[in-house]
């Protein structure tokens, strides 16, 4: 049974609350407990932080055993640098994603520091992305 | 039944003899037989041209009747205004995929000018990039 | 008697149906024959393609016998070096227009490659820019 | 009968004395005359200043109540933000004209402050761009 | 006996009759005869397109099995992407020539895209480019 | 008893008429004679001028005897030199106002040539950031 | 009666000990006692954090509920999306303080990335910039 | 005799008052006494004008006729194309100078819009800048 | 008796782990115990966190006390201007310190916030870089 | 009896020889020696070289002692920070002379890297530019 | 029998022993005497210095009477523009050399400051460049 | 016994007498003086040059067979890829050293082109980085 941890970043804990005409309307807890039902065979672990710290320590915690880490970095994908050396400095493949199409947003969210150390990314299909991504994870080859 | 269209641009015919370590080693011909056998309700269509026209024109033949297009513009996705203005004149939504995974090459293929106009981007997973457009457009709803 | 090409680029097909609150609703046969009616003396021959290719064979081909050419190159426009030099490589004179005003629009909408190269500009008054151009190159002396 | 401000900016009134290659050597009064016999049933009136101000003035003072004005900002058009908003602040259609083609001019004149606020861009037909202009305001539909 | 393609990009075809002072008022078919005189042993082959995807379509066509290519890209050099990753893509070795000095002329032409992918590149000997470039891919060794 | 100066700067005289969305729909006479009614000691002049030379030499000729002066300089806010150096020149100190929150608005409005040589900057409180600048030169102590 | 929460940001708790020649010598709980005695009927609350993410916890624990937030995000200011995301996120009113007038510093010191996020902003009074927040917050109607 | 005229443009009137450490103590009235003194072959006029558009008048009304003009535009210096242009429209050789070495100020004085107008520039030498401006105007022979 | 702290940012509690060609495969707990020996009359204290917060109050609790700090920020280097405010807040002397040679990496990591607010910078010498800073706080009189 | 060297950089010993259309047709000996009788009372030493270096040699040389130094440094002015640091180094006033009007030359030579160090900067006058550098050299007091 | 000149700029006395993988491992030395071999009719003179000055010295010593000059300025290409004024000045037709293709080296090294003062350039073929520029030299017309 | 080469840049045969603020008020012949009986067991060898060329010369000449090299090449660290062109074709191990923080200095003093080349950089710790540089080439292991 493999284990992927989906890792959220600032301001993804008010899912539903904030900007529902960019973020959905739906919680991201309701959403996960669908998800999980789709992929009964894989343990799929939530962590939700507003500390880019906190991220941090939960990459290396999970990343050198873990089979893979969904990452929503929310804004520190345009700023951390941070991010990008621990995704690189761990051994298990993360895949970024966005909910919304962030090439549609600000310039200040074109730009990603995390793409280059990740294994791919999928944005802009709303909660679905999420799912896509462990789809990734799980039976793709590569 | 669905049609879905898997429009593929410039030097994505020698996929499997251009740089293997870059692109892979499998043809594309090969992997659609595959991709296909994945999903026998839906009816994939493929299309490859070297001509930024052709890529248009094709677009525009389908887009105002099909269920949804993937499409990997190549190296068009960083130079082709006109690409981002058909997918924006039609219809049909169109998923961005890329095989590799951009934001690690050059400079020059971190930008693209049609991703502001897809519904969302997938890159970096290899032919399965493909997969997963094909997914997010059969079995997405957002 | 003089002859005039109006040379349409990319998407420009799908007039009328394509963004109507852009490019306004009407096809845009339907206005050419309204346009050849206002210059009955004028022939008024008409060439659309989506290939950047054909465009400039088209210039090629009639550029050095015909009295003028009415140019709305679409997206090409902003991206094409090659038709800056088809202009500039042939006699006849060529009148860059714009449906839209393209200076409201995204910024990479904002440069023409192909300005220099023309005689003039005129863009942002809806399908009259092409009879404003007509104008410019039958009634004009400069 | 409709009215129609030409309103000219800086250096303008040297026409026929400045550099005669790229402006022409006729002046503009000689012009107006011409042009207003051309348009016997539009009132076309006419002020030039060299002070920014003054033109941000004489919009106001008829920009919301003529049928349309034909601007020519000299130097200003690429420097002045003030005229851009008196554009927009009125209600009267603005149409921009430049004598020369300023594309095939020094850089600094390649960008216009105020385009993104008139209704659209005539540039490149010597005098003759105003006709046009005025053209577009009296004949146009859009 | 060696195989050698001459592959020339768009506005090419005018040669001789397209700006003189730039480009020389010989056409290159002209050239190309006495150029075959002096490499009797070295079959030249030639093609000329407009088209950015013909181009592409030749360099694929030939590129695995010829011995060399001597190409001049025209405006395409510039702004294309997809030639740069055609001729990786290729086997053959690419000699980029082109007839003028670029660096002598607008900014937009010091920028080459394909020049990373080329073997080497000449440039600014006239019609002379072609014979060293020739001249390299036969008796060079490297 | 203080006295201060309202200077206000091109197009400020149309506001109540000039996008009452952007500026609101009151006139600023309107709100003065509020503005005065909440600060009986305070004597507020006012000023306004579409003439950028006109702003200038009101700062010049109120500068050095005047508590304090409240400066819209609008469009001149960012392109205008000129006044930076008049403000640096003269010895009362002077707050920049702006109706809107300019960050949020074009990225031509975002640089302010001004801000460095005012004593701070009260911008987005509707009318409202007048009073709060004239409360910072009359109440404030720094 | 009204609750406003200030928040300030990195190395504001060293107010008072830190380069006073460009904050002042003054503690902020000194100023904010005589802050709160000012406006006896407005509950001013406080939070300080070196955090990015505490900061954001904290817009995100009392942004629902409270009527208004004054943001001195020190540093954060220029470098952070993630709290122009959070201010975004939530529905009370925040503005924008800096004791210093940024624009008089280090060009890295120009940019904001909150402004645009906030109702308005205010620097360059020293300490009083926190009461003209309070003040607009409470009296401002807009 | 020749006639030379010496003009000044924004805050110049502030001579002596502002910012002395920068710009000197002396007035220029009290300079330009003394200047005439050194040249009584010349008659030097005097203009100066905080209004942009007055400067482009006096060089229009006088910039046919006259032996030379001295220019210090001020702030207008790195900001104003129309003085560009008038400049370019007249006969007259325009000498550029400065009081202090621009050079060594902010990054926005390092750039002149009417540098490339004027036969020669000269700064840095306090108000003798003037006198070498006259020198070379009255006894250079170029 | 001297007091050291070494303060190590974001990643750096992974030495030895991670990216051993870059970093080495040392753990920094072997080389501390090292340092100190070599050091024996300086207390060298050492602090790690992947929060930019933490190490911000790390800065603050110990900076006005202590005889010299040892940062390597890590990635924090190159995007922290509020480590940048916390260094020039505080008293103690900071020497920033890299293990590789940055300005062989990305492009990014050869910006750094903080060099200009600590005494001196020493990058490139792997673990080595540490004594070296070391050696300046300990030794050297400046 | 004042001394001042008048220092040439690279490519000026061709003076008279090269590009006559932009530098004159005199050599720079013929000029020195009219120079020298137009000054009796001033030793004007001379001294030019290719060499960068030797320039600062000869900076350092005479730039303690000398009454001032006349500097053309050529093309060096746009490249050499060392030149700037020398110029700064020694205590003699540095005047910066260019014979054409750098300004409306490339853009490459706007920028000049030793104008900052220097007193002041005189370029336009042609040789000319030589005597009023000595001028404000000699008869300057500032 | 014509006179050439092959003159080498920095670092290119250590042909043969610096960085094999790029410049290949044979002496220039070695080379040369093969490529005189190759043009028994042509007297090919050699220079090379590491110092800019001494190429400028060497190229206005022979640049007026030789037949042609190979340039290989290695890295002074990149950064001088006393090359490009010292090759302009001279009446020789110079051809611009070098090893490597530059182009698919460092971003620094694509820039080139002498290409538009020489008649042509040649790259990327080893030291087979240097035969092609005698060969552009000796044998071609123009 | 180790031999390492100090090697001194531009200007800094000025030290002592240059800006003693900047960079001290000790001649460097004092210090060397001092760090040689630091050093008992290394041969210390100086050489300084104003001359670019020079530098590289004795790089060479020294640089296959030396110990290790500090070099402050002064101005020239942030203009000379010759320099790195040097550095890097020969083996010894190159310490690139500054006296002053380079960081705390103008815009143009940030950027060096030699650090990518030399093994590690010391900057800002007056003439004691000299005795780090020294203490790195040979008591480091790395």
């Amino acid at each position: 049974m493999k284990t992927i941890l989906i890792l959220n970043g600032p301001n993804l804990n008010l899912l539903g609350r904030r900007e529902p005409d960019v973020y959905g309307a739906r919680s991201f807890d309701d959403y996960l407990q669908e998800l999980r039902a789709q992929y009964p065979d894989v343990q799929i672990d939530y962590f939700q932080s507003n500390h880019e710290g906190a991220l941090i320590d939960k990459l290396h915690e999970v990343g050198f055993t873990i089979d893979g880490i969904v990452l929503n970095a929310g804004a520190y994908t345009h700023t951390s640098i941070a991010l990008h050396d621990a995704i690189r400095a761990i051994t298990a493949p993360v895949v970024e994603v966005h909910i919304s199409n962030v090439h549609q947003r600000e310039p200040f969210r074109h730009q990603s520091f995390i793409s280059a150390a990740c294994r791919g990314v999928i944005c802009g299909f709303g909660l679905d992305s999420y799912r896509l991504a462990v789809e990734a994870l799980v039976n793709s080859e590569k």
